[in-house]
């Protein structure tokens, strides 16, 4: 998408046969890139969240493994590679599933070749996602027409966290309905959940709304339900990091209690999510690993500084235990629907086995 | 309660004849006490937010109210000390009757009567909140009691916000129980919502129960769905700045998600106020009136910076709208019970009515 009139994706390679990426720690006050030339730089940029989001981690883990194999592109190195990418963020599913992409690809080749066909999975796997979100972008379009009336002034959609094109390569998952909902014409505003601890919602979802010129407002976590009370949310739509065969989702936390506010309200209720999320192995969320991250994550709050660069304040007592869990579990129950690349289903076995027939034989 | 190891209130009067309070606004990482020696002073206080929480705000008012007549004790005196009390919160229901408690009591006295006896009638209103906080604090202790089996190991209870003995003169609303269930050496654990945007939660709860020894965790306003889902939550206190006489209670915006959430898992959802929360003339909490603070309590976030000063960081991009409302609405059908310094009762005109018959006779 555009920032200041220039389209942007989140990962790029270079001719040096290094991969560029935005930082995402320093938006939205500071637009930076950062370039990754080994395994570690591509491990380090997903572990520190400089790049973020399930289908943007799963690229970035791509490209960093085809960085591993650049002067020894052995079996033990991809197993190494494999490994030490696997361990930075153990609840994307997404993380394994391009690294399982990369390897199968290059597994039966000459060591010799191995990089450049890396590189080029890993290519495969940007383009894949950017027409992969364009597709869940025009199947949410429909649903939010589906809202509008001659009469509608404004269509209020809350999202959560950020599922934005800076969590994928472009469009986003749960964004992409709501810009192309923009661009045609529909009055779309959002409100955005700052999504404590780390705020990608008022960092990031702001900032690219913003930059695409998407009228949009910011508020705290807790208020969403009481917009919903007052009828003045008529859609939620999120992403997920995780869905299971049967329909649930594992997306940030905080999540299911907007899922708990939109059926109290009777609010339609939408996860948008591309087939690499779904784990069809696993039927409920109860059984999805739930990341522990540092407790410098919710005591320490980053912004900018009145002196204008990025810093951080402290708000929790020395002596105070804290706890941050990255991610909760909506279950399927709750879900009105789940938009995919191919189409709109029931958040359950069976709505998910309609849009992917195939899978329902292999399971 | 306790702050290391000495019993603190969080005003008291001084042998000088002016008043001390805890300056709020520099914890929790500075305790520093302020003297109010004249009504300015006071005006300033409750202003300025050194003072906050409805019951501490009356007491400041009363106590301001008798500071004004150390030197004057006139009619117009009074008058005028009374509006500029008035002028400092202007919504704060506490406040107007704080200050017509004192001035019912000293009108008819002799001028040079009167900065005596307005000194004892603040201290008394001091002392009856104590009273009240107290007894709320002994019927909520029984509710914890009756969560405890003899294997229980750890009797886990989530808060939203600050009900503690910082926004009251001791004790608190909703943490009164609490206190007296760790004092009772009951093995409470409390799990304390940061309370965005104005982190009372972080700053203030965590600060007095780790201050007087209570074992917490701090953790964002998001994360107490989970907790539940995993059953890491055994109860939901919280306190209620309006109650109508149906039991719908408004209190600090997000405390209705958590109530969601407790009935979607079984868990027990309390909300602990003193009669003077209850607004018998309302019964609806959807006709609260709801107030809208500054959109700078969200863009920017108060804590203590890397040099160790009180200062803020910016959250939210210049150019993206934000929202702040600081209450929300909690539906009676998903409180448990309500706690009154005269017992506990259900959330509804009858519960309440078994409490406070003579309302039920007014009514």
């Amino acid at each position: 998408m555009k920032v200041a009139g220039a389209h942007y994706r989140t990962i790029w390679p270079l001719a040096s046969g290094a991969v560029r990426v935005i930082d995402q720690s320093r938006l939205p006050f500071e637009l930076v890139t950062v370039d990754l030339a080994t395994l570690e730089d591509a491990a380090h940029a997903i572990k520190a969240m400089l790049v973020r989001g399930a289908p943007l981690i799963g690229a970035t883990a791509a490209y960093g493994l085809a960085l591993a194999l650049r002067e020894d592109a052995s079996d033990r190195r991809i197993e190494e590679a494999a490994r030490v990418l696997q361990a930075t963020r153990p609840t994307a599913v997404n993380l394994a599933w391009a690294v399982t992409r990369v390897r199968r690809a290059i597994a039966p080749l000459d060591p010799r070749q191995r990089f450049e066909a890396a590189l080029r999975e890993a290519g495969d796997i940007c383009e894949a996602d950017v027409e992969q979100c364009r597709s869940i972008g025009l199947h949410g379009l429909e649903v939010i027409r589906g809202l509008a009336t001659p009469s509608t002034r404004r269509i209020n959609i809350l999202t959560h966290c950020n599922a934005g094109w800076l969590a994928c390569v472009d469009w986003g998952t749960a964004l992409a309905p709501i810009y192309m909902a923009h661009d045609a014409g529909l009055p779309v505003h959002v409100w955005v959940d700052e999504t404590r601890p780390r705020n990608q919602g008022a960092a990031l979802t702001a900032f690219e709304l913003g930059a695409h010129g998407v009228p949009h407002t910011v508020i705290v976590d807790n208020l969403g339900g009481l917009l919903m009370q007052r009828g003045e949310v008529d859609m939620v739509i999120v992403g997920s990091d995780r869905t299971t065969a049967g329909g649930d989702v594992c997306n940030k936390v905080g999540t299911y209690l907007k899922a708990l506010a939109a059926r109290d309200n009777t609010v339609p209720f939408y996860a948008a999510l591309p087939v690499s999320t779904i784990d069809w192995n696993l039927e409920l969320g109860r059984d999805v690993e739930i990341e522990e991250r540092p407790a410098a994550e919710v005591a320490e709050v980053v912004g900018r500084t009145a002196a204008g660069t990025v810093g951080s304040v402290r708000v929790v007592p020395e002596g105070s235990a804290v706890l941050n869990l990255a991610f909760d579990l909506t279950p399927a129950r709750l879900v009105t629907g789940i938009i995919t690349e191919r189409g709109v289903c029931a958040a359950s076995r069976e709505g998910l086995a309609s849009l992917y027939p195939e899978r329902r034989r292999a399971s």
